[in-house]
């Protein structure tokens, strides 16, 4: 049996000042509505830090509750920011196993109100204390990747600041991105430092939102594969890998996709991947076997929307936004509208088969999910 | 397709030194073992507060690669402390679906290592704040349902404290149990008061843990029906529910898992119920409609070893204790090992059908799970 999605919906992001719940009902109420499923038959909620950051454990309660949707069963996914994409992997095999019709998956977090070194210190514990000592966190991390990359390829600052040029030009477009304005190379070198190379318009930023899918025994959109890998919690346990530029678990996760898919990287229309930081948006597209020279297909227009392979045409988690446990969804949501021809401005003509990609940690939990339009 | 339990296993729950990674380890190298499966499809981890207590954010990549079952698909799975259950539900989903043959579900926690304060304030999040404003933590919540079960059923403090000389009698057989030492009722009622009329020997405690069951195409124990319900998250908004003795959720998840086996309450051998505080010793049995009179069933040895209707035989949550995110697999651990005639001196004789009882937050999220021998 195959399952599908049936409806979607998100909330702006950015820095919001309702509460959790309330930004869950919005989302929830959409898709719900866009689905035309009064009661779907489980909740799935994905939210990396409900508790950190929400004050609120018990999340999946308190969503399906303000939902009006008890006594559904509940229950909270998490995989890190793959967390969403984790949902709708486990959402697909309720449907699949016949235990559930349609299943709502939503995703939220609530962040900006709460300090950046709170934040820091949260997003920190994905790395093992043993790297933390080292000052090894994901933007540490991520800058010893942009250096390599930028040494292995020749490619300079500059090229690495394209990234969140197209990914801001690709927001102004979308209504429900934090960043609708765009930025330039100046703009992105003239940013504060984090993490040298990178500085702060490098780097997705701190965002609040929810953004939800129902998953159902029919619908426009198939969820034709599911690829998942893991790969070692300390990169510095990592083997086997000898550029250091990329994630051996996309190139495993992306194999199973296709694979189950049955389909070619030249079937895929439309890309959402996971660019939480600048030398990702490069990084990915190789990884995922797409493109060979994701620099120069930058720069010759390809991955930009009106491009062979657009990628990230909602601006991407550096411009959309990046509510950890919501950015799965906000992939997923945004490959339901362009599958269904409802993106607007940004649309992707003639799209029939996308592709979201989301990592968890550095590069340890990957999902690659391929969707298709039902004729 | 239906799913069952390969294999199951447990670490000692109490004070334990080892990492996280480490309990987990142990637990599910046994359970895999048991299950005599080298490599499972995919690992869900219960774990309710791995990066508040746990230190450890991305925990499902954590196990995942201390297994060494990288690349395997592997997610995390929270429904307050009955995340064990949820993890257990939705890996029958996966076996259900085609999509995995051996699913690894795996629960575990640290807890002991953090000052109690702390503990209580996390834990105390699973309340809404307006609710945490007025005191009314889960102890505090439990001690009202406990003054009102007196009051309605004239059961004297002193009855109330059965249920922990119970629990701790079981846990005495036990290996794996926390507290291996009788408590009379003298002791029950000299232990530090927590919220009148609880005393400390009325809560389960603070402890360490994991445990771990394989969720397979095949195996011994059938996992004949799974029920679940969700509650209010704000307990002052339950309505409908005139007693205030005993949780809603817990009728609608036996009716419905119930129904699913195809099972009457008479068919049941043994049970692993949520005991969290003593009042839940005498309510949950009457919410899943096993016995009319918990309390002059205790006394009279009806749910004891050796009795018509054995619950907690290991000890319970009060005895064996209490890591929240392993206590849902630990239930299954207990029942696997009684319906393959491997409990030792705790054998329930000729158990054939069993069921597990978990809850989330305040009767919020209730999982119950019937099991089923297989010939």
């Amino acid at each position: 049996m195959d399952a599908y999605l049936s409806g979607a919906a998100t909330t702006r992001f950015g820095r919001r000042s309702e509460s959790l719940a309330a930004l869950a009902r919005e989302a929830g109420e959409a898709a719900l509505a866009a689905a035309g499923v009064d009661r779907p038959d489980h909740v799935l909620v994905s939210c990396q830090f409900p508790g950190e950051l929400g004050d609120a454990e018990n999340v999946a309660v308190l969503v399906a509750d303000t939902l009006g949707l008890l006594p559904v069963p509940a229950a909270r996914v998490e995989a890190a920011p793959a967390s969403g994409s984790a949902a709708v992997a486990l959402a697909r095999a309720l449907v699949r196993s016949g235990e559930a019709r349609d299943v709502l998956v939503l995703g939220v977090e609530r962040m900006t109100h709460r300090p950046s070194a709170e934040i820091a210190s949260v997003l920190a514990r994905m790395t093992p204390p043993s790297e933390r000592a080292l000052g090894l966190t994901m933007p540490a991390l991520t800058a010893l990747m942009a250096r390599r990359w930028m040494h292995a390829t020749g490619a300079s600052r500059e090229d690495l600041a394209l990234a969140p040029v197209k990914a801001h030009r690709h927001a102004v477009g979308n209504p429900h991105a934090q960043f609708r304005k765009p930025v330039t190379v100046a703009d992105v070198l003239a940013s504060p430092p984090v993490a040298d190379p990178l500085r702060v318009l490098d780097c997705a930023p701190v965002t609040d939102g929810a953004a939800a899918v129902v998953v159902s025994h029919r619908g426009p959109v198939r969820i034709a594969g599911v690829g998942q890998a893991t790969d070692t919690y300390a990169y510095t346990d990592r083997r086997g890998e000898p550029s250091l530029v990329g994630f051996p678990a996309t190139r495993v996760a992306a194999h199973k996709a296709f694979s189950e898919a049955r389909k070619m990287r030249r079937d895929v229309d439309v890309v959402e991947h996971h660019d939480a930081f600048s030398v990702l948006e490069f990084a990915n597209v190789a990884d995922l076997g797409l493109l060979d020279d994701p620099l120069a297909r930058l720069e010759d227009g390809t991955t930009s929307l009106g491009g062979a392979l657009p990628t990230n045409v909602g601006g991407g988690l550096k411009a959309r936004g990046h509510p950890v446990g919501a950015t799965g969804l906000a992939q997923a949501v945004e490959l339901f509208a362009q599958l269904t021809r409802n993106a607007g401005a940004r649309q992707v003509d003639g799209a029939k088969v996308a592709l979201a990609h989301n990592i968890g940690g550095f590069g340890s939990n990957v999902f690659v999910t391929l969707y298709e339009a039902v004729a």
